[in-house]
């Protein structure tokens, strides 16, 4: 088959390679039918994430059909409409039996395209199949699915659940990517009074508008003015930091009330200043996560349900095999306003004709 | 009457000054009949609180009677033998409604020796005393009492509840000073697998033990290590900061188990660096408060059925006009052993004969 | 001035009577501006409600304004515009400090048209009224704001908070009177897959089509047999009962799936079965409650910013003086259609006038 | 082998029956070493619960050695000493997924004694061995641990956990059998102010007393004028219903105070009446449950540790081979005293020896 092989930092190529193949009576193969790139992808192939050896099939988000599973999988079989998880959950964990699969023991967490070989390919074997993978709503667009696999559980559980937004919040999103924009998308579920978000692009800012956003803030313009305008000079209730660099996550710090929350999604390389002198006094709550898509199944009705506006983040789609050309759109979101990029499988075609008459949609295919 | 006055930075005196009088309609005036000196005294003294003016009567603790009460105070009267809490509330603003009293915006807080005249002096003033004083249980002795205006509440609401300890936990505490000690004692009420506490003095080491530490450990000896050692390299499941530096704070959060709690108690006067390139990834918890005491009747019932080891805390006792002294025993900590000294006032010398009779108490009276 | 005045069983009327003035000092008197009947007012009518006692104003609910305040008033003067709330609550007895102000030990709670006069009248004495009365934003109608002194806290608080609405979840709402349509909008609030009401008149579900039902079902055909089938056989994770008869609760208690709650809002008179031989093993909860009025601030933010459908619930409107009128209509609601009917003061026929003008409101002013 | 068998109502016998096997790739064959009686074995006995089939072995709590495990079983391996939860989990399903693995949907639940053979036997099978059997701490003894195969975990997590027991409560327990002591021991994990036991014989108030109750009441001298009396007129916070049967939870709601907690325990044969006319007004919540087991875990370590009575409960030990005296024992419990009857396996006689020599222990064997 073919998959999109990592060769070390800076070295990547759409390559045959060999077919996977059950390994694990709790394994299934998947034919991947949609997959799509997130900015970790990124982030690997530039060498920022060293556990990734060379010859490894990057991806960690698709949806595809079940063609082969291992003896002890119970809930899936060959020809189910799957959802693969960025999550791998061995059900059997301390971690695993309080849904904490991020943080699995035994095999699980964050390991497609990472400690093994991922879906950014034909096929992916995936291991501990029942808790890893999801049926998916028969009504549910692939496209609109794939995103679901983890930019909006994570948006969703690391930033809005962690964050505890309630009716009549004030909220902040710093951030305005998918995971920012995901975050606002289902900051929306819990009725907040305003969600507000604070990018340094306009485009950016703009889709955040389209997303839910009441109130949009370039970073540089001092939002933490505009929030306490805007809350009496009390602050936000919730504050989602969704960019992953020190300066962000202080400017969070800055903008939460007393008794408020600080839900950080981003994907830090470096430590943040941590303000105590100030916050010791303040009641705050800050917390950190990777996602454990505990929150998928529920996702996944939701957008069977027309409740979450997973088509708005796909911008850009291609089919399977221009993965190199998707990746180049991808890595130049500045220039090309990519906001998520999705890739076709075997059923491209008609995906892509009927996503491209129903909506506005750029594609590249 | 005579207080003890704050001057300035490094001057302050047990000085004659007016008698306090009823402001407003909800005062009340209490005769002081013990009082304790607290860590933020010291800072105060030091010029560390640059808002305390001087010719303020310091402290923020104590217990007492009631010789006055204004014409809208309902809950306590002239005759009631009350403890003066820390913070005080006016029950009205938006955060009172969540008694989160500690953040009050309408006059509460904590204001007693520090916006207005505090407690250590023959009388106070307290504001909003309904919600600020709490009625005595005639069994509870002044000295075990007044360790509730402020240290008991402190380390039980930010460190433990704010920590959420649960049975089966191993928790550790960082620093067994007073408010450390209350954490351990207090963590103890949810039955925790273990407690380990941390420290660099021995002597606060073997009072951490008495207060129902299940191990100690000095701070220069890796506790991670031994964290990890007694928890199978997990990781605490609650860690308490109860130092105020940023080698303490980093300290627990290198600590805590993924999922855990870091529950920060300590003052701190300083940034710390947050390592969020470790934790973001970790579904780490991180709070900070100011005590609330929305748990001081809770907890008062609790020491009156003798379930507080509340005396234990008091090293020395002083009659009230022996302050100066007093605060000399409390500031050379380290070298008199002294974990809370406690003033009494003028109940003094039966109180201080009997707590002499019934326990090992070094008394300089 | 004028109040509508409870002489016993069955005999009420329109009458003058003294004017209130304040008699402590946390009073307030209010220029009532809007006022609205409840169904419990119908029941004390009929003697339901006997501690009621003849010569009583009835009425708990009201928009007004303050034209006089007690000296120990902080959060309201002369001349503001402010929601009485249904409960008072004195903010200083353990209830109170629990934001349980329904349950208030110290004068508080329903007292307003039960124990004291009520606000059925020109003017209404309030008592504790920094707890008890509410600013209201200056874009919020009156007739829009009179809904959020009982009927939209209640449906909110009682129901939905205490039913633990979740985004994604089946919601079955028992009752599609005014307290169930208040329970169907503000469980959206959450964000549910889908709200299923049940009632017996076809006028009411389709009420609770427009206020956010997905789907309706008349009581007698088993409602829960539509519940299974939209469930996969489980049942609604959430249950509310908006009736306050024995046989909506039973029903309610076999609609609710293993692990949901019941949360009964229905003001009842009789004792109900509990099948406990089939519940015991079910883990279900069950939550009853006297609505505490915590959310009002929120609700009143949220109705400001247009984020409740309040005026949806107003079908008639009337004069003050034409009480006796307005509760004739009230009381006939199967024939007259009525759900909420609003009867304004002083500043009235403007209101009518621009509420007749914006929408389909049917008024017999 | 030999096992209990069920042979219909008022029918049982200890038989020669062929030795379980594995029969699917997630089972495991358990050799009993200790194995107890529960209430509902007599139940069955009695054929109160048609769904078990004449033949079936009864009981469903063990303890002892996995001799063989089928290829998936991931966590135990032959040779490990285990616990056998009373409730077997699939580890997959919608409530497995919630740690509710009473309610598991994908063939377990409560099955052991039940729906297959059960543990009264020398060897069992134990299906979804991963969730359902738990590694031993090699420092707890067999008798002891087999009261964690249900009844702590029933009194901890259907009692206490969904009571919601807080440090400084008042709690009152009906019902001082087994399940009754093990909610007044696990309740004082949490450090309630007071645990005021409920019963008819005085024996098991004397056991309450032992097990930790501060105060004991026969439940024909109305217990809920103690309550009020100890609570101020408030009534318990928490009121835990340890019976099964209309009277004794019709009390419980007598018992509770407004906004507090009713736990069912008992397992119901007949509906109870349920006063919604005192009720609907007092924000009780009233919760059911069969035992998840979630919770066994932590149990074991703390059990581990000696932080619970566990071989307090234990009155009577016997040889496996003596079944048949060991029911008549337990069902004559109001003229033997019995609590808990522990039949030891292989390894009986070392086990009686050893507990016979550490503690007052009556022993039939």
């Amino acid at each position: 088959m073919k998959g999109f092989v990592f060769h070390g930092p800076g070295q990547s190529s759409w390559d045959t390679v060999p077919d996977p193949g059950i390994k694990d009576a709790t394994d299934v193969i998947v034919r991947v039918d949609a997959v799509t790139i997130c900015g970790t992808d990124l982030h690997i192939l530039k060498g920022d994430v060293p556990e990734v050896r060379p010859g490894t099939i990057l991806g960690h988000e698709a949806v595809g059909e079940v063609v082969e599973a291992g003896s002890d999988v119970r809930t899936v079989r060959p020809g189910d409409r799957v959802l693969v998880s960025c999550i791998t959950a061995c059900g059997r964990c301390a971690y695993c039996r309080k849904a904490m699969y991020g943080q699995c023991r035994d095999g699980g967490g964050w390991i497609l395209g990472h400690l093994i070989d991922g879906t950014q390919a034909e096929y992916v074997r995936v291991p501990h199949a029942d808790l890893s993978v999801h049926p998916l709503p028969s009504t549910l667009d692939a496209k609109d699915a794939v995103l679901l696999a983890d930019i909006f559980p994570t948006g969703y559980e690391v930033g809005v659940l962690n964050g505890q937004v309630r009716p009549g919040d004030t909220v902040a999103v710093v951030g305005a990517g998918p995971v920012g924009l995901a975050a606002i998308a289902t900051a929306r579920l819990f009725s907040p009074e305003r969600v507000v978000a604070v990018d340094l692009a306009p485009a950016r800012l703009d889709a955040a508008k389209r997303f839910g956003a009441d109130a949009v803030v370039d970073a540089r313009e001092t939002p933490e003015q505009l929030i306490a305008d805007l809350t009496d000079g009390m602050g936000a209730d919730v504050v989602i930091e969704a960019v992953g660099v020190p300066e962000t996550f202080e400017l969070c710090t800055r903008m939460v009330r007393p008794g408020g929350h600080v839900a950080n999604v981003g994907v830090h390389g470096k430590p943040a200043t941590l303000h105590l002198e100030d916050l010791w006094i303040k009641n705050i709550t800050i917390t950190t996560g990777l996602v454990d898509t505990h929150s998928t199944p529920t996702l996944l009705r939701m957008a069977a349900a027309g409740r979450l506006p997973t088509s708005q983040l796909v911008t850009h789609t291609f089919p399977l095999d221009r993965m190199e050309e998707a990746y180049d759109v991808f890595a130049k979101a500045a220039d090309t306003g990519a906001l998520k990029v999705v890739l076709g499988g075997t059923r491209h075609e008609e995906v892509a004709v009927r996503a491209a008459e129903e909506k506005d949609v750029r594609s590249y295919a």
